[in-house]
């Protein structure tokens, strides 16, 4: 199974996080990080149940990037989505489809929650590699947070039954990956107003279509070479005969 | 979308009644049945926020009978499922599946849950037509009322609608995306033995990541940008304040 972490940012309500321990002892999850949260006493273990050992082994940190810290993928939730795709960061993908799409991953997987009142803020959305959404009706599609985390697990546990897909690619070349596109940014001379946008615009879209090791490889080996005729002119290109991922 | 009914038989915690409510709005369902529940007070409306409506119409009745009347279908629910085939009352169907099956019923269905402890009683169970079972890690079956009830909404709703997602490129702006690449290709001089197959994984990675109009844009941008410096020099760079689709 798909190793799961559930990282809750700012929860205020310990009533909440005990909710989601249970919830993961439903479904077989462990790893528990909290950034800066409220204190967790007597109401947080009452509604744990079964999942007090998860508050016990709790990992209490400072920020989101030490909550994520190790994690291959960084799945973000917010009741608040667009429809326009103007606001790139806000295009979500549904938790069902997110969920098939990840079986298989040989590393982890961190699902981030945010504030009850007001969600993750957007700095936090930005480092997310892609956002889920829960589908609800329009009307009023806020939902508890314990609810909300319990559903997004619910759907990981139903997708694990499903057949495997090729190796996806690791961390290490998940990162080169958006290294080389961001060396073909500057090649280009991309706008700074718009780059960010754009990188994290392409980091959606990976962080959808979810590359194989292979599928990484390949169109890494494409951006570097483009960046590489451009810094360095066709004289590199006869160079080329090393691999992608040394030069 | 059909209708549901949901049942709670002898809720103990308003708090589980109220978050109960808030589910239902979020999943816009209206009908709420309770057969001899708790009082609901202060914790239940605080929990039910924008379901409060729900509660202010709830109908509150002696028997599971009065309950369900006038409902086509009753599914009951159960944390405490069996395998075998001799206890025919506990065979349980997944809600997924049951969800799956109901959509386009003409008439009512109600879905009955039963108590925090003890769940529904024998002869309850028996007046049910269909039991329906949330899958969970066979450690720990037993769920929260409220995150049971939530899940079984979900899956209701889930299986009426699908999310819908900003609108995609269109084949005109998919087929300029895949010639742009192509033009990529080319200006670095991609070898003739391998271009096939990473056209192909590249359309197979944008087919999964279904790119929207803006994305397409924005990716096509850059690839457009980086085959023309590459082919005319930087010169041409003057020339990028018109849009991508026109250069």
């Amino acid at each position: 199974m798909t190793e799961i972490r559930i990282v809750v940012v700012g929860p205020k309500y310990e009533g909440n996080v005990g909710a989601i321990a249970r919830s993961m002892a439903n479904f077989g999850l462990k790893e528990l990080y909290l950034v800066s949260p409220c204190e967790l006493g007597d109401d947080a273990y009452r509604r744990a149940k079964h999942g007090s050992d998860i508050l016990d082994d709790v990992h209490v940190v400072d920020t989101l990037e030490q909550a994520v810290e190790g994690c291959f993928l960084v799945a973000g939730t917010s009741g608040i989505t667009t429809q326009g795709d103007r606001n790139y960061s806000r295009v979500p993908v549904s938790v069902r489809d997110f969920a098939y799409s990840c079986r298989g991953y040989p590393d982890k997987v961190a699902v981030v929650f945010g504030r009850e009142d007001t969600g993750l803020y957007q700095n936090e959305i930005n480092m997310c590699d892609v956002l889920i959404h829960i589908p609800t009706c329009a009307e009023y599609p806020v939902m508890n947070l314990s609810h909300a985390a319990h559903t997004v697990m619910y759907e990981f546990f139903m997708a694990e039954d499903t057949p495997r897909r090729p190796e996806p690619a690791d961390t290490h070349e998940k990162a080169l990956l958006f290294d080389f596109f961001g060396d073909l940014l500057d090649a280009i001379e991309y706008p700074n107003n718009r780059r960010e946008m754009t990188t994290v615009m392409f980091r959606r879209m990976m962080g959808r279509a979810i590359p194989t090791k292979y599928e990484y490889n390949t169109i890494m080996g494409v951006f570097g070479d483009a960046s590489k005729i451009i810094k360095y002119g066709k004289s590199w290109e006869k160079k080329r005969s090393r691999s992608f991922t040394e030069a």
